[in-house]
C-alpha cells in the first residue's frame, strides 16, 4: 500500500492526485451520509471507507462541516427527465424521479443534512444552490401556466408530495398519489 | 442552593420532584434542540440550561436518543386553530398556525431532529406519532371533500406550503402563497 502510494506519486501529477483524493473523499463521505446518517460522518469513518489516513483527511478538511461540504460536492446534477411539453405526463415524471433519488440515493437524508447544518454560512449557501436547481426543471414547467404567489405555491406543493411522507414518515407516495397531486395544479391552471 | 433542595426534599413527594426534574429537563432539552440545534443537544449543555447536575442527567437519560425523546416529550399540543366549517376560512388558519410554530417555536428544526434520529426505533415511533397528530386537524377537514389518493395528496400538499420553504431555503410563504395554495386545493374539489 505505502510502495502503491509512492509509485503512483511519481506517476501521477500532484493537481490529478489532489482531485482524484477529492473526488474519493467526496463519495465516501456521502455515502457515509446517506447510508449511515450524519451522526456517522466522522474523519474516522469517511478515512475507513475512502482508504485515506485519518491524518490526509484532517489536513484537507479539518472540520465536520468540511466533511458536510465535500459529501455535498458529490451529488452531482439530479436526474432529470426529458420533457415532452405536456405539463401531467412531465410534472408526473419529475415527482417519480425525485421519489426514485429518495428512495436510491436516500435524497432525504441529504435534505435533512443540510438543513441541519444550515446556521454555518457556507452549508446554507451551498444548500440553497443545491435546491434551487433541484427545483428548476419543476418551476420552468409550471412558469408557462402559473405566476406569482401561485407558482409559488404549486412549487412547493409538488415538492410536498414526495419530500412530507418522506421527512414526516419515512414513506414513499404511491404512483396514484403522485397523479392526483399533479391532477389538482394541473387543473387549476 | 444546596440548602434550598435539602430543604424541598423534606417537603415535596419523591414523586412530583420527578415529575419536576422531568419537566424541566424536557423544556430545557427542547430549547436547546430549537435555539441551539441538535449537534448541541449534549448531557453538559442541557444540565447547565436545567440547572441540574450532568450526573443527575446521566442517571436518568444516559444516552444522547434519551435527551432527544424527553425534547419531544417538552412540545405539548399544537395549537390548533377552532374550525368555522368553511373549508377555504380553516384550512388557511391552520397553515398560518403551522408557520408561526416554524417561526416562533422552530418546529422545522424539530421535524430535522426526529428524522435524523429516526433510525433508533423509538424515535421513528414517537415521530410518526407526533406527526399524525400534528396532521390530524388538517386531515379531518380535508375528509369531507376528499378521499384516498386525493386525500394523501392534498394533506402532504399543505404541509409542503410550509415545510418545504422552511427545510429547503429555511424561508416561509407570504399569506399570498398561503391562500394560493389553498385555492388551488379547494378548487379542486
Amino acid at each position: 500500500m505505502a510502495f502503491g502510494q509512492k509509485l503512483e506519486q511519481l506517476t501521477v501529477p500532484a493537481d490529478s492526485r489532489v482531485a482524484r483524493t477529492r473526488a474519493d473523499v467526496a463519495r465516501s463521505a456521502l455515502a457515509v451520509l446517506t447510508q449511515e446518517g450524519s451522526d456517522a460522518l466522522t474523519h474516522a469513518r469517511v478515512a475507513e471507507i475512502a482508504g485515506y489516513s485519518k491524518t490526509t483527511l484532517y489536513s484537507h478538511w479539518p472540520s465536520k462541516i468540511d466533511l458536510v461540504l465535500v459529501a455535498l460536492d458529490a451529488l452531482g446534477d439530479m436526474p432529470h427527465h426529458e420533457a415532452t411539453g405536456d405539463l401531467r405526463i412531465d410534472l408526473i415524471a419529475e415527482l417519480k424521479l425525485f421519489r426514485h433519488a429518495v428512495i436510491e440515493l436516500r435524497l432525504d437524508r441529504v435534505l435533512i443534512a443540510m438543513s441541519q447544518w444550515a446556521s454555518v454560512e457556507t452549508v446554507s449557501r451551498l444548500r440553497d444552490a443545491i435546491n434551487t436547481n433541484a427545483q428548476r426543471p419543476v418551476r420552468q414547467m409550471l412558469e408557462k401556466s402559473f405566476q406569482g404567489p401561485q407558482l409559488e405555491a404549486a412549487i412547493s406543493m409538488l415538492a410536498g408530495v414526495v419530500a412530507c411522507p418522506s421527512l414526516m414518515f419515512d414513506t414513499v407516495p404511491s404512483d396514484d398519489v403522485i397523479e392526483a397531486a399533479v391532477d389538482m395544479i394541473v387543473r387549476s391552471d
